[in-house]
């Protein structure tokens, strides 16, 4: 569960994690599967960065979820 | 009904433009609301740049909707 006072980043990067880990995937293996660098997915993962909405579509489309269903995983 | 074809900004736009209009509001009203320019909520709504997650949370505040469901609503 997101504290309220989280950016939602963060609470983004924890839903992303957790879907991951749902699928037993390393961050190399959602990495080679998005085409990111793991690098880049242990940025959005802790949401030490802003991601657009291309970049949200298509790390949820990777993961086997709608963008809008990830979001509500996040609490947003 | 978004086509599938559509880019996701397209579709969010339409989904923005639909809930502003359902609240009566003007694109002024929107932007004196949210703070952004009415010349950027135009731009939103047509899908001609793409929108962070930080602003998809800030312009759903305003229309009063979660950011999933408004996203759930664009058909992402």
């Amino acid at each position: 569960m997101r504290k309220s006072s989280q950016p939602p980043e963060a609470a983004l990067g924890h839903a992303v994690r957790e879907r991951r880990k749902a699928l037993g995937w390393s961050q190399e293996n959602l990495g080679f599967e998005s085409g990111l660098h793991r690098t880049y997915i242990g940025v959005i993962e802790r949401g030490e960065k802003s991601i657009s909405l291309g970049g949200l579509v298509h790390i949820s489309k990777i993961l086997n979820v709608k963008a809008s269903d990830l979001l509500r995983e996040a609490g947003l």
